[in-house]
C-alpha cells in the first residue's frame, strides 16, 4: 500500500454564479483520492451513511481506488451546502450536517499498516494524530487543517503538527496559525512547529512551497472561467502527494515538480462542479498543462 | 535620447505600520526615472514648484537623470499624504494638494523629439495623448493610469490607449477598465483597445504579462518586511521599460526578462520609505535578486 488518504466523503450542494448543484459527491478524501489516482495507487479511510449507494462507490472503483477502509454505518452521509459569490475566493457555508461524520473514528485496515505516504485531510486534529501514530513506516505525511481547529483546538493541532513532514494550508489559515501577516515569516514560524515543508495555497494566485532547502512559487493556471472552487485545495494535495508517492523522491527539485502537479490538478478541479472533470482526465492533458505552467513561468537567466 | 518619463514629482507624507515620513521626494516620474537610471539614460518631463530646491534636483543628478524637461514654476510642489494599514495592499489617501501639478502641461524639449522609449505616468489622459502624439520616433510607449481616469474620463483614456504599445495597470483597475473579473479575459479585452502588451500588477502576488505571443507570470520577491508600498508600481515600470530601452529588444523572451526586472526593482522600492533604497543599489544587487527570482520559479520540465 503506497498512498493513504483519511478525510471526509460528503454530498455537496453548491451555488456559484455559474449554476447550482444538489448533493453531488464531494469531501476531502474524495477530491484527494480521485486526483491522486492519476499518479499512483491510493486507498481511502472515511465514513459514509446508508444513503451512500453502489453508484457512489462506483466512482472510486472507476479510478481503481481502494475503498476497503470506507466504513458504511447507519445514518446519513455528511452533507455540506455552500455558496460562492463575487471573487469566488471564499466559500460561504449555508449548512453543515455532520451526520455519520460526527462520530467518525478512522480505522486503519491491517493491510494498510505499511503505508509510506499519508494525507491527513481536514478532520479533528486528535483523530489525525491517532492515524499518524498508527502508521510506523511512513516516508512522508501531509496534513491539512482549517480555521476551526486552529482557533478551537490549538493544543491537539500542535501535537499532530509535530509529527508530520508536510503542511498544506491556505494563506489566511497560515497567517492565523502563525500570527504573522508576512508569509515568509509565517512559514518559518510554522516550520518550528514540526513540518519540514510548508505549502501555502493562495487560490487564484497559486501556491508557495517553503521547503527544507529553498522557496518555490507556482502560479495558478489561467482559466477562462472558474466554475466551482470546492475541493481545489484537496485536489492540489492529491497532485502533490500523488507525484511524491509515484516517484518516491523527496528532493528539492521533486518537491517543486509536485507543487506544479498540485497546481495543474487544482486547475482541472475548478473547471466543473464536483469531481466530474477529474474523472474525465487523460494523462496527456495532465502533462500538457504541466508544460503550459512551465511556459507561463520560464524566463532566461 | 533613449527613454523619457512624463509624470509627477511630489512630496509624499506616508504612514505605515513601520513608521511615518514627512514630505519626502516621490511621484511617478521620480520612482520611474531613479529606477530606470540603473538600466539606461533617462530624461524626465514634469513640473515642480518654487519649494523644489537644489537638494531635490541633486537626487536626479546623482543618478545622471536629465531634468531639462522639469519645469519649475511659481507655487508649491504637488503633495500627497497617505496611509497603509492591515495588509498594506491599498493606500488610503489622507490628503492631496495638486498645487502646480493642477495646471501641468508637459512640454517636450526639442532635444527629446527622437525619444524611442516612453513612459506615460499616471496623469490626465488628454495630456498623455498630447505627449504621445508629439513623439514620432517611438519604438515602444507604456502607459499607466488609475481608477479616477477610468471612471471619469473614459473617452480620453480610450484615445491614448489606442496609441500605446504597453499598458501597465494594477489588478483592480484592469477589472474596472475591462468590466471583466477574470484577468485573462480582462487582458484580452484591454488588448482590443490598443496595447499589444498588457502587464497586470498584482502587488505581493507579482505580475502577469499578456504579451503578443504568450502569457508570463512573475512572482513578487519574498521580503521579510514591506515597509512602504508607495511607488512600487512606477518602480516596476522603471525596471520593465529600463530593460527594454537598454536592450532594444521587444521579443517575447525579452519582455519576460523585462517583467522580472520590474519585479526585482519593485521589491527594492518597498524595503524603505521613498526612493532611498533605489538610490543606494548596486548592479550586483539587481542581478543577484534577478537570479533569486529565477530560483524561486524554476522547475524541471
Amino acid at each position: 500500500m503506497l498512498l493513504l488518504a483519511v478525510g471526509s466523503i460528503a454530498f455537496d450542494s453548491i451555488r456559484t454564479p455559474y449554476g447550482e448543484t444538489e448533493e453531488i459527491l464531494g469531501g476531502s478524501a474524495t477530491f484527494f483520492s480521485v486526483t491522486a489516482s492519476w499518479f499512483t495507487s491510493v486507498s481511502v479511510v472515511a465514513v459514509v451513511g446508508e444513503d451512500f449507494g453502489e453508484q457512489h462507490f462506483q466512482v472510486f472503483r472507476e479510478r481503481s481506488i481502494d475503498t476497503a477502509g470506507v466504513e458504511r454505518v447507519p445514518g446519513r452521509t455528511f452533507r455540506w451546502k455552500g455558496e460562492y459569490t463575487g471573487d469566488m475566493n471564499q466559500a460561504h457555508t449555508l449548512e453543515t450536517q455532520l451526520n455519520v461524520f460526527e462520530n467518525f473514528v478512522p480505522k486503519i485496515p491491517a493491510a494498510y499498516l505499511d503505508t509510506q505516504y499519508l494525507f491527513l485531510g481536514n478532520i479533528l486534529p486528535a483523530l489525525q494524530l491517532n492515524v499518524r501514530r498508527a502508521l510506523p513506516n511512513l516516508r512522508a505525511s501531509a496534513l491539512d487543517t482549517m480555521n476551526y481547529w486552529i482557533q478551537g483546538m490549538p493544543e491537539d493541532l500542535a501535537k499532530v503538527l509535530a509529527t508530520v513532514e508536510i503542511l498544506l494550508i491556505n494563506e489566511g489559515e497560515a497567517r492565523m496559525l502563525s500570527k504573522q501577516h508576512n508569509l515568509k515569516k509565517a512559514a518559518e514560524k510554522i516550520k518550528k512547529l514540526g513540518p519540514r515543508v510548508v505549502v501555502i495555497k493562495r487560490g487564484e494566485h497559486g501556491a508557495t512551497l517553503f521547503g527544507p532547502e529553498s522557496i518555490f512559487t507556482v502560479p495558478a493556471y489561467l482559466l477562462d472561467e472558474v466554475y466551482d472552487p470546492t475541493g481545489a485545495g484537496d485536489t492540489f494535495a492529491g497532485g502533490f502527494m500523488g507525484h511524491l508517492a509515484r516517484t518516491g523522491d523527496l528532493s528539492d527539485a521533486n518537491l517543486r515538480r509536485a507543487a506544479v502537479y498540485g497546481s495543474v490538478m487544482g486547475s482541472f478541479a475548478v473547471e466543473e462542479f464536483g469531481v466530474g472533470r477529474l474523472l474525465r482526465l487523460t494523462p496527456g492533458e495532465i502533462e500538457s498543462r504541466y508544460r503550459e505552467i512551465k511556459n507561463l513561468t520560464h524566463f532566461d537567466a
